[in-house]
């Protein structure tokens, strides 16, 4: 239905520009579900909205669209509601008190059903314990709206989430309803995980801002392991500055300073890696655009030349992923080998193929690779590289991760911005990168590009 | 009563060395009580130990020298002959299956007490759930045999454990029971953390190998918090192959192989860093000879000159840990003011002055650090540093951590190999230092460093 969008080329989603919206509009979200983070604090703090009327204001968004969208799979209304009016009741003591917040299903919550991405496997699953990151959040007071959606197997397969913006689309994987469900306006924010590109991938494709830290900055305990070298816990909203107050209040760094005033006497590294020439040219296009626009606007840009080994760790990335797939899948493949996809079992055969000496060779690579970075980089301030190929491919196919695995296993801190629209009407990410453990750094200048590209998702 | 020893400088423990040994010598443990768990894997994969023999001479061990050295406040017995009578039974599957082990009394055990250093505030505390490394060494099939004393409310201040050499002398602080006791052949392997200097110091005291890896290598989840930029997870053993063989098992990652041959054509960075001068002789002459030492097995040695900020930071760590520990004590201090020690007060003040600008200053100076390290240490496998500034002392101070604390700061992989005795027969350490998230690299060439300088504690 959205056919008829597709020589609209690519339309920037900047505030300064015009935005086509497509044929069949979603449902507008009302004022109070469309808050993110930061206003929603603003109100909370200025006495004008109370945690109730947001926690309920999300609810009703999600009962809305949950049929379409399918971003959730546990909803906790009641629990949820009953926390917003206990921290009306008492009065908010901490900066996250109130605010309403999703968790991927992969996330354990002693109060909610954790079924991992694998409904078939593991039906109605109640973890005795939280998570270590669910115990956190509650410390930190959020209110736990739900459980959003995993794709299937919580891998790279499609499952049951839809793409807000056209439902015949993917939402990408396996973060699908994480970033569904904060594009679409049902949760200001909502952790998700990274393995291969299962943040920044479904944030690209929903139009949201898809945060993976360094590796490690929140604790993964808690959570269904695939792959040590890589399991990433990280964040989804709709700004650069909700990511900031986030991390900030989880780590006590008062680096996460979302108010700082922007600047634009920075530099940016501008890396268009291999799979480049393959990408959909609104990708290219949007992705020159931001290039130039961001020059315009005074920032100094370089052009990086990764060295060699940078082109083979992002195919390598798939020797850890499959080899610790097939040890972290023992179990299932064995005790429900029938209710396993068979893309599933070939990929754990070939993570079976994989030998420790090549998982022992590519995490050497990736050791090499991190210390080159820093000589490659050292004269910039944040690295801008493509996100996708393209627009959400059909419901089909979760689309590939090719841009963004490598940073990954790297375990730089990795963010996607919603920059503009493609023919079909989707949305285009730009993927920033960052330095390791530099997160608090990496989310400013994230926020001084957002300042100048405009990527809030308005557009509904 | 070692004051004899005084004159007798600095003997080397390596095994091509005549060792002195004090005047009263601590009784030597039973031969499988000094094994190593390489040498205690050796031997149950040969079918000449059983689980339950190793455990039971660890339990001895412990009930004949615990009235002394205080390494242990809670020793699970029963549980951990049955764990051992099990492994016996069922029979080995895994690498680490029925291997002795204990865990510091900050790190949650459902079955055991965790009275987190501070039995009058916590008395009998019971978690109700492991912690998230309590679990994984559940899960690699260990033997707890209990829980490692902790120094005075988890700090630096002296606690009830003693130096296993020498009861008069501290064992330092703060994972004090853990080194004591793997020194003092109580137990192979023991988990401890260091936020300040808590692995390494200790460690370096008691004469043992001890291990602080990258920062989250091992996950924090379920122990008590100071400081979450600093706070590290990581063990003490007796040589540097039982670490790698933990590590590996712990992370599934097949480079920390403890068998792969050691070489000699590796180069050792030295830096005799602020506070050198002020080290006891016997520190230095332990130092430069084991620098000579090196040189002359064929080791390329590279003398560095770190950046002026590595002086700053050394002082600044200061900031963070005063910082996080005002926050991270603050509800003991308001709840049990009473109990807690002056210098504990003292330090929280402190904490309390300092600001949230001086926080941030102080971590981005780390950051300007770790990348400044990258370039200084470029052309070295591994850096050589002291360790202490003298021998342990008396039990009413836990020493200085002026060496180590800058890499608990700057999250390097660091690691103490007891080198020497000092003139009282205590014994004196070398630190190494690695290269972040390239720990099994790390350990390999403490390993090639151990096998010249010798370094098993085998005087007894």
């Amino acid at each position: 239905m959205n056919e008829a969008f597709s020589t609209q080329g690519v339309v920037s989603m900047s505030e300064e520009r015009t935005v086509s919206q497509p044929a069949e509009r979603r449902p507008a979200p009302s004022r109070i579900a469309a808050l993110t983070v930061e206003q929603g604090l603003r109100e909370m703090e200025a006495g004008k909205l109370s945690s109730e009327q947001w926690t309920q204001a999300c609810l009703e968004r999600i009962a809305s669209r949950n049929p379409v969208v399918k971003a959730w799979v546990y909803v906790n209304a009641d629990k949820a509601l009953e926390r917003a009016r206990l921290v009306d009741r008492e009065g908010r003591r901490q900066r996250l008190d109130g605010v309403p917040l999703g968790l991927k299903d992969i996330i354990d919550t002693a109060d909610m059903p954790t079924e991992l991405g694998d409904p078939e496997i593991f039906p109605g699953r109640r973890p005795a314990e939280d998570a270590a990151v669910t115990r956190l959040m509650r410390e930190l007071g959020v209110v736990l709206l739900g459980k959003n959606t995993v794709s299937r197997h919580s891998i790279m397969l499609p499952g049951p989430a839809r793409n807000p913006h056209d439902p015949s689309r993917t939402p990408g994987a396996s973060s699908a309803g994480s970033a569904a469900a904060v594009a679409d306006f049902q949760t200001p924010i909502s952790l998700g995980t990274q393995t291969g590109g299962s943040i920044v991938r479904p944030s690209t494709f929903c139009g949201a801002v898809g945060f993976k830290p360094t590796i490690d900055t929140l604790p993964y305990a808690g959570l269904r392991r695939y792959s040590r070298p890589l399991d990433t816990l990280g964040a989804i909203a709709r700004s650069v500055a909700d990511l900031s107050i986030l991390f900030g209040e989880a780590l006590g760094d008062p680096r996460f300073d979302s108010e700082l005033a922007v600047r634009r006497d920075f530099t940016v590294g501008v890396w268009r890696p291999l799979g480049w020439d393959d990408a959909e040219p609104c990708v290219r296009e949007a992705f020159d655009d931001a290039v130039a626009r961001l020059q315009q606007a005074g920032v100094r840009v370089k052009v990086l030349d990764m060295p060699k080994i940078f082109t083979q760790i992002a195919d390598d990335h798939d020797i850890i992923m499959a080899y610790d797939l097939a040890r972290s899948f023992k179990e299932i493949r064995r005790d429900h080998h029938d209710k396993c996809d068979p893309a599933l079992l070939e990929y754990l055969d070939k993570g079976d193929r994989d030998t420790a000496q090549d998982y022992a060779r590519t995490l050497d690579l990736a050791d090499a690779c991190r210390r080159a970075f820093l000589d490659v980089a050292r004269d910039v301030d944040v690295l801008a590289t493509p996100a996708t190929l393209g627009e959400a491919p059909d419901v089909s196919d979760t689309g590939s991760n090719i841009f963004i695995r490598i940073w990954t296993l790297l375990h730089n801190p990795s963010l996607t911005l919603p920059i503009a629209r493609g023919p079909r009407g989707l949305p285009v990410g730009l993927q920033l990168v960052g330095f390791q453990k530099e997160d608090a750094r990496f989310l400013y200048w994230a926020r001084c590009v957002e300042s100048i590209l405009g990527t809030r998702v308005h557009d509904v």
